[in-house]
């Protein structure tokens, strides 16, 4: 639940002004995102989506994001487009912060996905990866491998805090992961970020993808490991090989994986599940009293961290490797 | 900032299912209004507002907010009208809560409202009463002066909490106000939270008034005197004079008002400033760890309160009674 910024009335008439989309119709702050402050704004008779972009977000990062989803977008990718100002430029300022306007993308998030849903998020996960192949942007991954100790060490002597003995199995994981981590795999740019609240469906069919602002270059492979762990564990925590299986055939249905990438596939399901449980350790341990918005139970992240430990193969993601 | 209660997938298809808009195309929550869960709904290409009542709206009361809203819109009064279901009726169930869509009007609330906006309100607040006139429920003013005691003592023990004396000064303050309240003047249905979040603009011009959920009968200038306190004062505290006499001007060029009524303004006025400075101390005491919502600062309206305090006649408020 965000909102941070409100948008004062004469700031959005200028704002609007940059643009040629007409004068602002309604404007009203959406409850949902983490990161930015994000509008559903009227303007012409069309839905747009005004985001005002928080400082976790990196202005330098902003070209990069936008630049995708334009990227995308052109390419038939169902993402939103940034909106051009008169000048040509998509990345304005409001109320003092980077802002961009961009289509608003009909569809609703599955609250609770299904195998078909996992099928879906799979093939449009190997179709962003190829329309991307040839968008000439970098980014570097900020929240891969390297950043985690960083993390780690930010967290450690409060771990326990959450749960006790959590700083020392970090530790372990930590040094786990770090030695298995592969060096070399088909890399490109991923969404990193493609948890169900991103992925818009209309009438069963997934209608679109949204929230680009942890798009990064990293493996290819690295996006199905952290969408194994955001789609394929019931919310008792048990693991639904059904929809893994789903989700990663769809995928390789448009593009083939390499057999390194399956072999690599359970320590990256482990490392993602180390960094969502990292970032949400994080973000619990250094709540912003008065804050908006409800940090995430981290413990949800080291459950599926200690089913992927014991994995030994893809054949425990439903592969016949 | 609120959103209680999430809609899920299934609950929000089958209630659908139950109008002839059409499926919903999109869903969000709205990150406005304190009382109620809100969500921008997209169906059949339109914008609506689906609203899940919380606990702090009764009921029982619903019939009469929706049946307002219906009875204002038909005689062209600006306002959301709820939409019928199959049956032909407004207020269904969603999540175990009562729920109801409604049209989505377009317009922004004024962040900063000059005096142009507040003629413009006291013009329409006119309009509404008339317009209500012949509406044939009935609903009590809960937080008018009798609702006042009851506050005052939930509050009493803790008020000097938020500021040294104010128990002391609100026992005082309520005790006058009880012994001066007017006890006849021309009643009807009054909007009775007609603050500027709840009044759009369209190109400076109100394009409509929302959130019917306070309204009452009672005396048709209390409305008046909650819009005073609501629109006529300054960031820095500073009472406008200009604001109000253009807001009352204007209400009285649509509805005379009475000697009677005029005179008691400034009780009236007063009274106004201690409900909602009741109702704030009460929410700021009582806050619920973890809400979504931040109380708001009661002592504002203990400001505005002692600004009354002093006034001796509508004069006060620019007329030339």
């Amino acid at each position: 639940m965000a909102v941070y910024t409100e948008i004062g009335d004469e700031e959005l008439d200028r704002l609007m002004a940059e643009y040629d989309i007409g004068p602002a119709e309604s404007c009203k702050g959406i409850a949902e995102g983490v990161e930015n402050s994000n509008y559903l704004l009227q303007a012409g008779g069309r839905s747009y989506i005004l985001t005002l972009y928080e400082k976790r977000v990196r202005a330098r990062d902003l070209p990069f994001f936008l630049g995708l989803m334009e990227h995308l977008a052109a390419r038939g990718f169902p993402c939103p487009t940034p909106i051009a100002g008169r000048d040509g430029r998509a990345l304005r300022q409001a109320m003092g912060r980077p802002a961009a306007i961009i289509s608003f993308l009909p569809g609703r998030w599955p609250k609770r996905p299904g195998p078909d849903h996992c099928a879906q998020v799979g093939e449009a996960m190997a179709r962003l990866h190829l329309a991307a192949a040839d968008f000439d942007l970098n980014r570097a991954n900020a929240l891969s491998i390297s950043g985690w100790r960083p993390l780690y060490e930010a967290c450690a002597d409060r771990a326990d805090e959450v749960a006790p003995g959590l700083g020392h199995d970090l530790a372990m994981e930590l040094e786990a992961v770090e030695k298995s981590w592969p060096d070399a795999l088909p890399t490109g740019v991923i969404h990193a970020d493609l948890f169900p609240d991103n992925v818009f469906f209309l009438d069963q069919r997934l209608s679109g993808i949204i929230d680009f602002y942890f798009a990064c270059d990293d493996f290819l492979i690295y996006d199905l490991a952290v969408c194994l762990n955001a789609w394929c564990f019931e919310t008792d925590g048990a693991f639904n090989i059904t929809k893994a299986r789903r989700m990663i055939q769809a995928y390789r249905s448009v593009r083939g994986l390499e057999p390194e990438e399956l072999a690599a596939l359970p320590v990256l399901a482990r490392g993602a599940a180390l960094r969502f449980l990292l970032t949400r350790l994080y973000d619990w341990l250094n709540q912003v009293d008065g804050a908006l918005v409800k940090p995430k139970d981290p413990l949800e992240y080291h459950a599926k961290l200690k089913f992927h430990r014991q994995v030994r193969s893809a054949r425990a993601y439903g592969l016949d490797v």
